[in-house]
């Protein structure tokens, strides 16, 4: 009576099996249709089989009929995994007629549903029943392929390839980290190597020694370069900008605290490298060099393997394997046509490209960033930060912040020049004509003085000073709330010949690019401006720079002068401040800080009760508020465009890269997005699906 | 040719002197057309003489003709200070025709102008030339009783002696606070005296012995109760809620660090107490218990004087004197009829009250706070915080947060239960109906547990726990940020059982006081709420508790609950929380703080530099920046009011009693503000010049 002919039948049968499982009263957990009806059916013999199966590999989205059968089952022995099921090929031979009827019955499902389906049946005396039909999950790999084949196969649309409820666009991550084998994994569980749980915050699958401190990891690495016994897990309780070598050194970053939106996560997702942050079962000793979980112990130096894609940490090596569209489109080890992931990847981003609206530009803030971004498609950099290049010339930065004249202050900044200008000639020909966006240094000053004791007399036996001379001005730097403080253009305002410097740096770059034959396209943002004023005073010492440096050259570059719109108050009066403005980048990362006043280091002691309370939806540090700082946005948008209609906006913070913020970026009206550079395909993908939303 | 006939040739006159100025070359320091025309005229003989005059008295108001002139003098002679002025009335005897003459100018010349002129006059050969009339500055002493003698002599209207230019709300400040006896510190200055200047941040005078500590400043004045040398100014890097016994014992509050919001200027402005802040000269040094300023040092104990009106902070020794004002009100040492002051500052209140639209609430945590500003006319507290009562008992608050289990958490809050209970009792009865709005737990738990190891040790020992302990969770509780961190409703979300703990107490006491014959009108207020869920769940808290103490105690009284609105995410949603809130409160503090991205704690190091380059106008913590934060707490205004058109709104920062911000609240629709008790009566005439205001 309920035999399937076709797959109209597939939802009514899922209703139907959940009225037996009422009307048996068969556990929940039992779960499929097909554990249900073959208890109802009763006794079976070997012309009775129950079996699940996918109409395509939802691991690989190969074209071939994928699943298991179990002869002679009940729905209880399917559950149990007692017996060792059968591969679906081999119900060929089992039952000829069968197999050639379900075959039918696949080819029906797909063409019917035009998505893979994920089937149940029961075979029940040489008589074939479908018991449920509904489309199948699959990986990101499957993904792509099943999207990419279906459209040559003619069964839908380009557009709908493209539509988020078959491919969500974070799943495309799985074809650019590496991963692991999954059978050296679930063996690895199995020995009951798994540690701890903590936040998966850097996709991929990384193994390397443990190493507790960024200088040891960026040791090791070197000593061991090339070597397998080269990779490092930085290990730490939270990392800081001083880290940022080691992080750079090491293949994975593990940290104790900290949440999606620490230190750790940011840059390790900018940089592409593997993180799990605020796993909060790790207790680490820095003195002893352990870290422990419960009555395991591991130091310094051992084996540790993080998946970020679950966020669990493994005791020990698990064999990982690179990306093929990596391989292809970075590291250059396989050419497009070997690899068929590669080729599909590329299919679909192209008819991304051409569906969607928005520009994606990337956050890069060195050339080797800026160049892999270029070729995961990005248009431009939407964030250079210049931080790391004076924490590259750590010294004569230190010397800047300890100036008590302005005249010491510029001798020192003078020697910062030389390598800003490298910095942003290097940046500048990577991007050969793309748009740059170049921040002036945002942090507050005392992230580049060492905080303890040893560090202060380091340094200061380095600068030939008293110690205390280091200890009093980290004193006079301390902030109660750094968030908050002397921090963003505030810097350049008190101290305007930083701004110079940096300008300066810039526009000797791109001339000195320019004259050698690479176009260039720089655009200066000025940080946590929130009066008009602010951005009128650092604008003003943007211009004459360039006039100056354009005059001693004897060339001219183009560029433009915008603000990061990073505070509510600059949302609220975005109309005075889009008089001076010639671009807006929203920095999410702080509006939502500030518009939430959640601080990102701190929102970790209630952010995971908020959220399982159901207070928050989704953390705001991951996918922007949409009400609270959405909202904001919204208004920023208006109001900037009443009094500058031509403003050209984007978004520069972590959010520019998460497919739901991509979503309400291109349905506010902005012009581009800006992510780091491995989120640069998903944006893509994301951005094509706003474009093709009806709503 | 340019004899003066009447007043109307003031100004004229002026231009006048600037003429002559140029032409002759007279340095602008001369400044007055006194000084410059007496010059023109050349030289004098005993008939001729050079004066200024006020037609009142500018210190007093008093209706007495007030000025000086000298005989045969020149304006160098006037600038030179050589000789020494006589005083106008004996013009009576020395040219009693010319005496009679200017009389009768001085007549005319106030009733053209309806208000007090301070006038410049030159007599040659025994004639009278009028030089220079313009409206006269004055203190606030007298510009009140200014105000009220003319309404009183028919020559101006009620309206117009509210006016803010002739009384700026903030010269009322002086009618209220104890006074220096301007010959001693005239005479303190000239002995060299002078130390330093700060950010005047509470009005008033003070001079005591300088403690450097809290309990010190506590111990010192117990012990010396009631006699003159009691009295106490707390010497300070900055202040910090543990020290508020302290501060409450100290005539005055001196600070190295911190702007006009800071903790101690706060604190200080709601207690009434004098106080200077970020008096940066300073170099204080605890371990020596020494504060010097270059190679002057005072030490513990030694005296102090501070001038809360000016910074000037002074060695040794000032003279002051209490004000009548309060004398009559508050200490009730001075009946009305005996203080000319106190009766026209109550005419003048009287007609501001008469005048204006919004009620003025204050913010008061102690009873002797509540009476006090009943006393200067407050209609109700908008703000009680309940911090000090967990300060108060202090132990079982810090078991309360050791605890690692929700009974241990709820036998701690038990034992606090009692003595909240009794707090809300004293404050209900000292209210006596008027409305009390609580506020519910905010700072985060870290300020409650001492962070230095000795008062851990102090802390464990009298815990009976290991000191690791107290030093494990105060690290754990440890914020990089803390204004944006774990505090306000998002501990009662977390720790639910701290808000039934709170709601209980109130609901208590407030049945109590009730059945004693005693209104009461409870208001519940939440403090930090950016999501309307939040609002609901704490809500729900509210009133499940009420409803079980009423059926306790077989009573039921009226309640309210509502919000603070103190995060941008709450001005942009006000539409979806005003639908559970039945009042809105603006935290305008913690508001400017995350509408600008800027502490008050920490922007002590360039508020200065963006005052002088006038990127801001006014400092955000004093007056509200009203395109910012004002323009956001518009939206919160018109969203809010779009979903609950009877939400009533007010404001219990600290700009609540700053004029400008009153004038903002009026203007965008509030229905009330709240200030600290000494700002009551400046609320009050500020509230009446915004509703008489024409634009």
């Amino acid at each position: 009576m309920w035999q399937a002919i076709g797959a109209v039948f597939g939802s009514w049968m899922n209703d139907r099996a959940i009225v037996y499982r009422r009307q048996y009263g068969i556990p929940h957990e039992w779960g499929t249709a097909a554990n249900i009806c073959s208890m109802v059916f009763g006794n079976m013999g070997d012309d009775c089989c129950t079996g699940v199966a996918f109409t395509r590999d939802p691991a690989t989205g190969e074209k071939v009929f994928y699943g298991e059968y179990l002869i002679n089952a009940q729905g209880e022995d399917v559950v149990a995994g007692i017996r060792t099921p059968k591969k679906i090929a081999e119900l060929q031979k089992d039952m000829p007629e069968v197999y050639k009827q379900l075959d039918d019955v696949r080819n029906k499902l797909e063409k019917h549903y035009r998505d893979v389906q994920d089937i149940e049946f029961t075979v029940q005396k040489g008589k074939l029943w479908m018991l449920q039909t509904r489309n199948g999950k699959r990986t990101g790999f499957a993904a792509v392929r099943i999207a990419v084949d279906m459209v040559h196969e003619g069964l839908i649309t380009k557009e709908e390839a493209l539509a988020a409820n078959r491919i969500p666009p974070d799943d495309l991550n799985q074809l650019l980290q590496p991963i692991f084998d999954p059978e050296a994994k679930r063996h690895a569980i199995k020995e009951g190597r798994l540690l701890a749980k903590g936040i998966n915050a850097g996709p991929g699958a990384a193994t390397g020694r443990i190493k507790f401190h960024a200088e040891d990891a960026e040791a090791w690495v070197h000593r061991h370069k090339g070597k397998p016994d080269g990779r490092v897990i930085l290990v730490r309780r939270e990392t800081s900008p001083e880290d940022i070598r080691g992080m750079q050194a090491a293949d994975g970053i593990l940290t104790a605290f900290g949440g999606a939106s620490s230190h750790a996560a940011l840059v390790s997702r900018q940089m592409g490298k593997v993180c799990i942050v605020g796993c909060g079962a790790l207790n680490i000793d820095y003195a002893k060099g352990t870290v422990s979980v419960g009555d395991k112990v591991l130091k310094d130096g051992d084996w540790i393997t993080i998946d970020g894609f679950t966020g669990e940490v493994i005791a020990g090596q698990v064999a990982t394997k690179p990306s093929e569209v990596v391989q292809v489109l970075i590291d250059k080890t396989l050419k497009p046509e070997q690899s068929k992931v590669y080729q599909q990847y590329a299919e679909l981003m192209k008819w991304a490209d051409a569906a969607r609206k928005l520009k994606i530009r990337t956050n890069a803030d060195l050339p080797g960033q800026a160049s892999q971004a270029i070729a995961f498609g990005a248009e431009g950099i939407g964030l250079c930060r210049t931080e790391h290049m004076f924490f590259d010339h750590i010294e004569p930065m230190r010397e800047m912040i300890l100036a008590y004249s302005k005249e010491e202050r510029k001798k020192a900044l003078d020697k910062l020049l030389p390598f800003q200008r490298a910095d942003f000639e290097g940046i500048f020909k990577a991007m050969n004509g793309h748009p740059v966006t170049i921040r002036t240094l945002d942090p507050p000053l005392h992230e580049f003085l060492p905080h303890d004791e040893k560090g202060q007399q380091e340094m200061a036996d380095r600068m030939g000073v008293k110690v205390q001379v280091i200890a009093d001005r980290v004193k006079a730097l301390h902030e109660f709330n750094p968030m908050l403080g002397f921090r963003g253009c505030r810097l350049g305002i008190v101290y305007p010949e930083i701004t110079a410097m940096q300008c300066r740096a810039i526009f000797e770059a791109a001339c000195n690019v320019q004259k050698s034959g690479t176009k260039v396209d720089p655009e200066i943002m000025i940080p946590l401006v929130g009066f008009l004023r602010e951005l009128k005073a650092q604008a003003k010492i943007v211009h004459e720079t360039a006039q100056a440096v354009f005059k001693e050259k004897g060339v001219e570059v183009p560029y433009l002068v915008g603000t990061m719109i990073e505070l509510p108050r600059a949302c609220v009066v975005a109309d005075q401040i889009a008089k001076e403005a010639q671009f807006f980048s929203f920095g999410t990362n702080d509006l939502t800080q500030t518009t939430l006043g959640m601080s990102r280091d701190d929102y970790g002691s209630f952010i995971r009760h908020y959220l399982e309370a159901d207070i928050l939806p989704k953390d705001p540090f991951q996918s922007i508020d949409t009400d609270g700082v959405g909202g904001l946005m919204r208004i920023g948008v208006e109001r900037g465009r009443s009094t500058n209609p031509d403003l050209k906006i984007g978004i520069c913070g972590e959010h520019g890269g998460e497919p739901d913020s991509v979503k309400l970026c291109h349905k506010i009206g902005l012009n581009y997005v800006s992510c780091s550079p491995f989120r640069v395909p998903i944006a893509r993908l994301a951005a094509a699906q706003a474009a093709l939303a009806k709503s």
